[in-house]
């Protein structure tokens, strides 16, 4: 049997591009199309020559690129949904990268998002982490790919959560420079992100509802505190996690919580020391350690993942592994 | 009158080197010797070239050295408490950078440090942060120069402190890899640094103790959660504090606060946004922002500083011009 | 008398930036006026934090600015020098950051940057390098404030030129990413110049015809090679020349050459090592090394500077002190 | 038939760690043994994350050790001869990381590196770079893994080299941290090399014989000027190589040139802008480009690799791949 045709809609950002690539070498997929709303007529490895990719990218045609068998489509939020939507109209399986369908409930969606372009999909979109709702992503059609921030945070706390213990939680996360995206900005360029270190929508993130949500299903209905941090590197992220909680608990009842949530998880790595984000550069891998200070009786989560790879590009291609009945390893080691 | 004489005791260290290249250039105090433990004989200037200090490094000999006014120390903790009392015997007043004279309590301090080398004279210390003990540090003969993080944290919670509304806080600090040391290991290779973040000491920081020290006297008696971590940068420091409160606060109310507390302050600065470290890089300044959530009722603080000059070399000189009558502000800007 | 009143007029870019902070806090100059040609009606301290200058941005109007008696124009290259003409015609001193005055032949300078703006101010103006045209720049009201990469190269060959030494000449020079300017353009993002390295415009850059002009007039009248790299860093530049000389020298004739050459110069350090460019960041030093290869018979000069400090904003303050019969070194150190 | 088994000899340094990574995934090698000098009983994957080899690292033992098939040796010239020496005498294939073995001349190795340690051995040394030794090193027992400087140099060089080209060259080369190992000093210290960019070893560096040799044995027996400049970025090597030429040439023929020299093979990519070095991060590239500048007659090229990929680890395995039948590129995409 062939391998699946795969279409990545939106390939001249930093996600889109990784994704194309890890597609481009991966053993059963096969990446048919590349398609770039600004830079169609460039070859994707020459404006992104690490994917040495050598497909031309394409604009974006409903007709052509509906004849894949699945499609990841990262276009910024709004801007994704009827694309999604025209895709999912020809029975292409979709991994959306984007916002659009990671919130179950529109109202919420239209409060932070604004306007919605296809809600009538929101009801059969699955949240694609993995370590969640596997079975659920195995046979959804549309996988709304999750926020770099809520993968860390959620993977950091689903295991309290499913405890019941979180009565409070104070999200201090910190992402590189490649979360910002890769419109040449202010904020964004060099001599105002190197040796600087900058909170910022520390009013509000986009990310907070995402984990609301989540930690919500998995029994913790609470309402957290996420502020983000932009920090001097290319990829990396960090959710520095701190959990007033229900009852009390200690580091040997915590490490066997973590331990027997994770213990067959094929990218979650619990280790004893606080991780460090250069360890997961470049990898599927959410790397994590959990503590307990008695003087407090707080606990402490760190979580770290590679915003560009577990926070976008490689989790949508492990969603794709899931939903096509691939191991979900493949074509990320 | 002469300018009064100062000695730098441990030159060789960062905070020691960028002390004595601001007393160098210092208008009214004079730099007479530097010391170090391991490399006398070097100029400093050749040691750290960007001191431009041309004197050489002694090794340090009470009888030579104690003749001076005054004298900043920069030894490590432990090792500055004997040459504090042999200085202060010779009648020498004395800004000590270690952790020393920090801590009121003798029973802290052994705890988190160990035995103390000249315990009578922690009566006399005077804790020196200007901006929470000015009139103390005018007449002092022995200032504990505060410590980085407590720094930025205590400036950043004194007000909240102060008006009775801190009934719990998390700060997540962030520091350059400076705040590491000279020395040479593993977590200060550029290997290591470069492209990474790591929390550290998360299970129980010595600075823990001073911060609730000063909390408890500005009328917080909490105990709070400190975690800082490394990011790769050369210098600067962010304490991102987040309060729960004991009442109900609001925005306005909070920017009332902060400037009423902070408006006459020539080195602290409250802005709209939160700040970033490269703002105050190379400064005395710290630099915050006072934020509230109106979803979780929580206040944040984001406090900014340089580690190496207001939480260390800088505001060990802003602590002599106050013991010597000067303009707080003179040879710091 | 009153100190001399100064605008500078572009000082939303870096080098006019640091240049208003230098001038604000320079003791014999009073920074009457800076200009921005899109960021007008913003406080400078708002747009730059480090300068912590006051002034409101204004849009130039050359009635209101024209009243000072002196300007630093720091604008691109041809915008300059309609600008420079209009604050002539008040009788205002000039020193002109762009390109724009450096080339003494109008046919070289049309040839590189296309046609000049007011070429009859051209044989006025005096090239700035203050180490080279000390005498000329005091009497100059029109200075043509050198290249950064002019700045370093020249520096560190002027001796070998005077001394007609240099038969040829390979320039490969370094710079940080400030030198690409405020812009935020793809090669300006943080993702595209992070732990990357990269020749630029190897195949002509604009610096060459200057440098050959001076070299020229110090006795070499040589073609050279000069290639430009960006590395990941914010401020520095430096300038390794490699040169094939005219007859044999040794390391004591060079060291002896380049002693005579510098010893009374205030802002040019020899040292014997290679210097790296932290040592002279925010600093308006040139700091070099000069060493013979006796396998080779190849003299190599190595010369770093802070591109936008002695590169532009502080080169062209001294360049100022000079023309008002200041202390070269007032206000920089 | 079984797969080779491989040990690598001095995993805990940053190319011996990088290799067992390659080795432990790569489809048909079996890593079977990993040994460290000091960091035995370590897991490697703990010491060194990034590689997630799963190996306890043992003290190296000839008897144990030397049932493998091949090993690679990561060893400190000086210390890799005697080790290579008995892994051979016992029939294991080598290739060789340290400089041991890359000299053919005795006394010119002697001169540069002091005694060595098993002379015998260097007649039946092969130079591994495979783009130039292709067949020798398919047949070689013991092959000499080039160092990374050369690497770069020599590609950017040969095709020039070859077609009589080169009178005079001067290689200007910047590397990432790296380079100068594992150890923490002064120099690999992140305060020291952040933010900063220094030539070093300026006098001599170990590496220009070795480019000489090889030009040498291409028909281009010239002294060539070397110089090395670090670089703050983590990986990555840059030769921008200045040639004098012999006659005349233009832009086609060199484009021809480079075409026909590399058109085969698959780990050189000739592109028409310059390289930057992160394009190669991470892989076996090294990627290059060629000018002519008509003004000087000069020849220009800039080659860029990952020192720690091509210039040493993944460079080793392609050398294994050779010595062994396998296809070049296996394991290293």
């Amino acid at each position: 049997m062939a391998d699946p045709r795969v279409a990545v809609i939106g390939a001249s950002g930093y996600a889109g591009a990784i994704a194309a690539g890890l597609l481009h070498r991966h053993p059963s997929f096969e990446l048919a199309h590349v398609t770039a709303r600004a830079d169609a007529g460039r070859r994707l490895g020459d404006l992104h020559p690490r994917t040495r990719v050598p497909l031309e990218l394409e604009s974006f045609d409903p007709e052509r690129h509906g004849g894949v068998d699945a499609a990841l489509v990262a276009y910024p939020h709004g801007a994704a949904a009827p694309t999604v939507a025209e895709l999912r109209g020809r029975g292409v399986r979709v991994v959306d990268l984007s916002a659009d369908f990671r919130l179950h409930d529109l109202t919420t969606y239209e409060q932070w998002y604004g306007s919605h372009g296809a809600p009538s999909l929101l009801d059969g979109a699955v949240y694609g982490l993995p370590e969640l709702h596997r079975d659920a992503v195995r046979d959804a059609d549309l996988v709304a790919n999750p926020g770099c921030y809520p993968t860390a945070a959620l993977l950091g706390l689903a295991p309290l959560a499913r405890a019941g213990l979180i009565a409070d939680a104070v999200i201090d996360a910190k992402s590189g420079i490649s979360g910002a995206g890769r419109e040449p900005t202010a904020t964004t360029h060099f001599i105002a992100a190197d040796e600087n270190l900058t909170p910022y929508k520390v009013d509000a993130h986009r990310h907070t509802p995402e984990i609301e949500q989540e930690l919500a299903l998995l029994g913790a209905g609470v309402r957290i505190t996420f502020t983000p941090h932009l920090v001097p590197l290319a990829q990396g992220e960090m959710a520095s996690c701190y959990v007033t909680t229900t009852r009390e608990v200690d580091s040997p009842a915590l490490a066997e919580l973590y331990a027997s949530a994770y213990g067959g998880e094929p990218w979650v790595e619990v280790v004893p020391g606080p991780p460090g984000v250069l360890e997961v550069r470049d990898t599927n891998y959410c790397r994590m350690s959990v503590h307990h200070d008695p003087r407090t009786g707080r606990v402490m989560v760190f979580a770290a993942i590679d915003n560009l790879w577990k926070g976008a590009a490689s989790q949508a291609v492990q969603n794709l592994n899931l939903m096509f009945g691939r191991d979900e390893a493949e074509g990320l080691r």
